[in-house]
């Protein structure tokens, strides 16, 4: 069916203008009590306040009305790829954020590593969350045991904890299905399941999956608490048009976790090299200075925003928002024609966990109107000039004021 | 085409948390004179004002831009249901509103009593409005006359003045299609129209219209002013996801009028039984209380506003919007957890009909955030942080505000 992203292609071009799309990740917040101040409004942000005072403000909708969107939907959203259509599954998620490509035919499945009792009764659906290095001891005996099923090449990859990601190659056979059952009960005291094939291209991947959790188990039978396997949510390669078909841009990514790479990567953008440590913000002011002339649009991750929100911390992601607020103004010195500011979610510290509610976006560039909205908070946002919007309308206005959309119709 | 309720379906989730809809009936309005105050407005409402000040507010728009809502699509689409693509026919719709089941195959008519001159000519396509009384007596006589048709069972009930319902029932054997042509020329000076099928399934039913028409003419051929009958709008049993299915919410619907109550019970409410007269205010309040640990979803309707906006008497209808003001403690002490106040349609006085201007939208629960708006009033909802959405919007609003959806994608 066609969408707006059909349109925005037939009329994109190339230009010089250059896009800085800047995700606060889950940056949407909201009061403590009653009419107070979200951690937007209650943070110092001179920077923010000053950027605000010249550009248009709104709000956005990612997935829809009261839907709560996912990291990978709400990033999807943000590049202009409505997430009720372009689904990424579970497998495919991991995969990519793991920073492993699929190719076409090949299939990828989330794993939990599980503790099994006597008659192989699920015990613990997450093994007791063993440390990042058990989990990578799991996964090199695991890879010993099972480094292929049949001829059918098997791939195993450590996620964190008690998630791991088993990718099946099709290896120029016949492309594996990803429709079949899970093997993970979603309860405890049953045994895992046997996955079932829902149509017959993914009769061989069930097979594939049923003897993997047979190998596994005899691999894994000397440990007392790793001694199992769950699988839930399997995936082929998804199948969407690439950033650069969809709006002709040299686009760059500029983060630090393996999730959001792998989405932009997913989406065809280059995963630029980012130093330092998790947030690592001045790794990636350094990665945006000295790859500013090489691409035309560029996705600046700060995670650090939603983490503290997922932790209830109120008042630490008041700090990461001025945190941000400080760097500002060296990602403002290299003139971006079209700078954004905009969250993928919001992550309230009063539900410490994602939520519904829209995300405030600001636009600068040179082609705004007067603008009521004077900061960069949820409150300000509604007297913006852009409205409450769908996600998917981020990307048509940014291209826009960049001067990188052609006139629709004669 | 999948639309946002299959998603909402996928992710509700049952909670203990308490809903609470309430309806007033076509509560949008306008001013008398160029801005000046609409009914809303200039009601006298201090409970209204107290609640609008701890809540979010906004506009939303029943089926579309420009677009006036009966009731059936307005209330459909403050149910979820796309009101574009979730149709009730005519029949149906009267059928439902005055408690009577359609089942599979079963054909519901909406028909007028007419006067029909010489050469059966209409006269008058509404017979002079007859009173309910002589609306009955006549279905009497159409009863004894009409019990069957070649076998097929034929009910016939009042509705009121004018109107009254047929139904044809399948009773087992071949469905009786709904897809055919008016006898009601919607015009008068010229003869009833013969129903003419459009597919096959509906030439029976074709021969059942024709065969009633002309039977009805010869049992009322001694009236001199209600001597003919219309029909106009067939229907079949309109086949929609169920609320329960849709939302896992075990709804009630506390309204005193049949086709508010016909509605409900079309989506799968509970109808709970209101004593009292009229609006029954009272009652309603009473069936509230009554039933408040037994559901987790409340619909309760409140008819007056619209009938005084339908008569066209501005002051009448500010006064029940003050009589709602003042019963509103009574619903607030029950502590809902969100409670939504909205209209079906907006019914302006000035215009003394429905109209197509939205409906201001108030929701309160503990997951708001600051908003400018002061009263449920259309110009202070414009100010309020939902902004204006579409009616179907309103749903997965009310469900995540009271927690009850997951989290869409990983």
């Amino acid at each position: 069916m066609s969408d707006l992203l059909d349109t925005i292609r037939d009329l994109a071009k190339p230009t010089d203008s250059k896009i800085l799309m800047v995700v606060l990740d889950g940056v949407g917040g909201l009061p403590l009590e009653t009419n107070g101040d979200t951690e937007l409004a209650a943070a110092t942000t001179p920077n923010l306040d000053a950027l605000a005072a010249q550009s248009q403000l709104g709000q956005i909708e990612l997935v829809g009305a009261g839907i709560t969107p996912g990291s990978g939907p709400g990033h999807l959203s943000l590049f202009g790829y409505d997430p009720l259509k372009y689904i990424v599954g579970r497998g495919a998620l991991s995969a990519v954020g793991i920073g492993v490509k699929l190719g076409a035919g090949d299939v990828a499945v989330r794993g939990n590593f599980a503790t099994l009792g006597a008659d192989r009764i699920v015990q613990d659906r997450r093994a007791g969350r063993p440390s990042d290095e058990k989990n990578a001891e799991i996964v090199t005996k695991l890879k010993a045991a099972i480094p292929d099923i049949d001829g059918t090449p098997v791939e195993i990859y450590t996620e964190s904890e008690h998630r791991f990601v088993v990718v099946f190659r099709a290896n120029g056979g016949s492309p594996l299905g990803a429709n079949l059952s899970d093997v993970d009960p979603q309860a405890t005291g049953v045994q895992p399941m046997t996955a079932q094939a829902h149509d017959d291209a993914s009769q061989k991947t069930a097979d594939l999956v049923n003897a993997f959790v047979q190998r596994a188990e005899t691999a894994l039978k000397d440990e007392t608490q790793v001694n199992g396997v769950l699988f839930r949510g399997y995936s082929d390669v998804p199948h969407f048009p690439s950033f650069d078909a969809a709006y002709q841009l040299k686009a760059a990514c500029i983060a630090s976790y393996p999730m959001y790479k792998g989405l932009a990567s997913l989406v065809g953008m280059d995963v630029l090299t980012v130093e330092g440590e998790e947030d690592a913000l001045d790794g990636k002011v350094q990665a945006l200075r000295d790859n500013w002339s090489k691409y035309d649009f560029f996705y600046f991750h700060v995670k650090k925003t939603d983490s503290t929100g997922e932790d209830g911390d109120f008042k630490a992601k008041v700090k990461k928002i001025e945190l941000f607020d400080a760097l500002l103004p060296q990602l403002l010195a290299l003139n971006p024609d079209v700078i954004a500011i905009v969250g993928d979610h919001s992550t309230p510290s009063k539900l410490a966990t994602h939520s519904w509610h829209p995300v405030p976006l600001l636009i600068r560039s040179n082609y705004g109107r007067k603008d009521l909205a004077q900061r960069y908070t949820e409150d300000e946002a509604l007297k913006g000039s852009l409205g409450l919007r769908k996600g998917t309308d981020l990307m048509p206005l940014l291209m826009a004021n960049a001067l990188k959309l052609n006139k629709y119709g004669a």
